[in-house]
């Protein structure tokens, strides 16, 4: 499971190998440490437009540095290029570019601080969803921003993270919950993405125990990333439930009361699946997280009527019934939240994984179709998109695949089950109501997409 | 300009050694020969949904052999699987899949076929728009559709392609044109793609020189991507009126003069680019094809401001100014075609590349944001995303990079400049106002993406 590769890059001997002979050399990223309080742990650099202000106001609670840069001088220390400030994290407001010739800003904003960047620096930049402006000229100027920054992620080096973020009308005050997670190494494996944030109501948080009161359903929770996903959300702050076929109960029940919670063993595609979890849950449910999947990978040409039926019926179909019987029942309580797992098979295909990716793109259109109609109940619905995750399963791949799916990405390497488990515990929180209907791939930036 | 390694590997010697090797064996493309006038040398298998019936009333139009398949047997001559009837092209309709277990159905009818494919096969799947369905589960569905199609792309071989037309309410009558174009050699380094068809207004269309009695404006036409484009534009009827920069004077007056239009000399940054143009066009044009584009590559860390402006103000900003000129000025006549070259790294963003790439991010996004504004006069406009094409200017890249933009893709190569225009050409034909606000990527299915 692990990559013996990044071991060495990173050794005193490794590091003069790799770099004499030209080789890719990923660092080692760094990751959320439990017990952990400040977002940031170095200085948060804000400048550009009028949410410069905005992200100014709560910036103290992220970290004690904040410098300000082209922006009101009035809002923080001023950062003065050329005098070694090193920053970790930065935040540049472009909301409020509309013309072609304003985009100059990203250039004199960005270029002084590329060589003044931290290691693992996490960057946002924000914007306005083009699909919201009226003026066409407005909305292909904030879409130049989509690849301004999936360009400028791929030129970032030391970990360095960096999303673009389209701030819905309405949504300004919605920003901390994603500042926290994109600008901290609970982000660490995701970059160059775009999020949007829709207008809803704001949650009143307990940052510190950001799940605390909550109660969590996990499904395939016995090992791998469900087994993460459980623990993550357990060390914030919530009642984990967790799920998962009845072969795996040993190793469930050990977990559960490793974590204070407990087991459920149970075939999600039962007939009575539905019936039976209700049950169990008689005092409700606040998050749901639906991990549990298959593959049965094969060519089209020789795919089997069971392989192709097992994975959708368990990576789709479960899903999908599960959640609609959770939230007819009542079950799944109002501000819920429900976590698809796909993956960047659903994104791009994948050659062998006919039934895997079309369950995995029926989960990304689930959250988008059901977004909006469960948002009036405030329950959010998302999905991750898993990229190269360092697991048993990958551990077995060919010597060959194993290495073009860690390396060919922007951090050069596979992420971890944690990384997958932080988007999850992340995406539960109460404050992340205003990230629906969405996919979030946590993926290093892999080169992989459609 | 010349791809070696194709030439290499279907030599008869080659063919051995690439062999023996396990090396990539990629085929030499079939394309759009001049004077063809069937879209599908071969036959024509039809299967599936209520949009199967629609396909047969003009499958005659396409080729004279027609297969169905699982759908009604009074369609056509029915196809038996273990006959080995070859397949040249093949369209199922999905767009009544609802539910997951409906799916099956893409297994069923997919996998008897994928052992009878003739070279150089042309599939495309139907569906629905999974953002145009109230109910999610048939939403999520028809998401899935884009899983399955993606991977299976990933598994053809012998040059196959294979496309997911999304028909929107209303546009069910509009498939002739997509139809022949993407079951046609001229689609031929397009795979692996999501479109989106719309209602529009029919137009009568002599398909045999489908832009007869068009005026077509090409910027940056004197040579490469943008000649053949003009070529290809006079080969199917259209008057071309050529644009490029005065230092290319000689070559572009040459080209005019071979294909019987003229050339306009003018830089397109100049204060009174559109004033010159109009003033150029006095009896109005019907496509306009934004070609002429430069790349200035640096990282961010190393960009000049010249470097920036330039590339923002050549590729972003003239097409913006020019269309907008074209329109105010009714010199751009109703059911007009506006085409921007946008490119992948507009896409999926490139190290080196941020002002090139926040460029054709614009395209894409001015093509999505005006798409609906324009359609009140029926005209469409909509981006094209190539991605590696063999030209002088990739020809120069280094080695490495060179074959690696070739060969990380579903068609194992470079595309050429012909499979750009053929693209351009169609979009710029009066049947294809159904597509629109899009950009559609000619990349072979390249692995590259967001």
């Amino acid at each position: 499971m692990s990559d013996r590769y990044i071991d060495f890059a990173n050794s005193s001997i490794g590091h003069r190998v790799v770099g004499a002979l030209g080789l890719p050399s990923p660092v080692r990223l760094e990751r959320w440490q439990a017990g952990r309080l400040r977002p940031i742990e170095g200085a948060l650099l804000i400048g550009g437009g009028p949410l410069a202000e905005k992200v100014s106001t709560l910036a103290n609670r992220l970290t004690d540095t904040i410098y300000s840069y082209g922006a009101d001088p009035t809002l923080a220390t001023a950062w003065i290029p050329g005098h070694g400030q090193k920053l970790k994290a930065v935040v540049f407001d472009a909301s409020d570019l509309v013309q072609v010739d304003q985009l100059k800003q990203l250039r004199e904003f960005f270029q002084p601080l590329m060589k003044n960047l931290d290691h693992h620096a996490h960057l946002v930049i924000l914007g306005r969803a083009p699909e919201t402006l009226s003026d066409p000229f407005a909305a292909s100027t904030q879409r130049a921003l989509e690849g301004f920054s999936r360009s400028l992620a791929k030129e970032l080096r030391s970990g360095g993270t960096l999303q673009l973020i389209y701030v819905g009308e309405g949504a300004e005050d919605q920003l901390e919950g994603p500042l926290r997670f994109f600008l901290s190494p609970k982000s660490a494996f995701i970059s160059g993405q775009v999020i949007r944030l829709k207008a809803c109501e704001a949650q009143v948080m307990d940052w510190t125990r950001p799940l605390s009161g909550r109660k969590a359903l996990v499904t395939g929770a016995a090992r791998g990333i469900g087994a993460s996903i459980a623990e993550t959300l357990a060390r914030d702050g919530a009642e984990v439930i967790l799920l998962d076929v009845p072969p795996a109960k040993v190793d469930l029940e050990a977990l559960a009361a490793r974590l204070g919670g407990r087991g459920i063993t149970l075939d999600i595609c039962a007939e009575d699946a539905a019936a039976q979890l209700i049950e169990h849950l008689p005092d409700g449910v606040d998050i749901v997280v639906h991990n549990a999947g298959i593959t049965r990978d094969k060519t089209l040409a020789n795919m089997t009527p069971e392989f192709w039926d097992a994975v959708l019926a368990v990576n789709l179909n479960a899903p999908q019934v599960l959640t609609k019987a959770l939230l007819d029942s009542g079950t799944l309580r109002d501000n819920g939240r429900v976590i698809l797992l796909a993956s960047i098979s659903g994104i791009a295909g994948n050659r062998g994984q006919t039934n895997y990716a079309a369950s995995k793109a029926g989960l990304i259109g689930l959250a988008q179709a059901w977004a909006p109609l469960l948002s009036e109940r405030g329950i959010s619905i998302n999905a991750v998109a898993p990229g190269f995750i360092e697991t048993q399963m990958t551990a077995h791949l060919p010597f060959g695949v194993r290495e073009a799916g860690r390396r060919l990405s922007s951090l050069g390497q596979g992420g971890l089950p944690q990384d997958v488990a932080e988007a999850v515990a992340w995406l539960a929180q109460p404050g992340t109501g205003a990230f629906t209907g969405q996919a979030l791939r946590i993926c290093g930036q892999s080169v992989l997409g459609a």
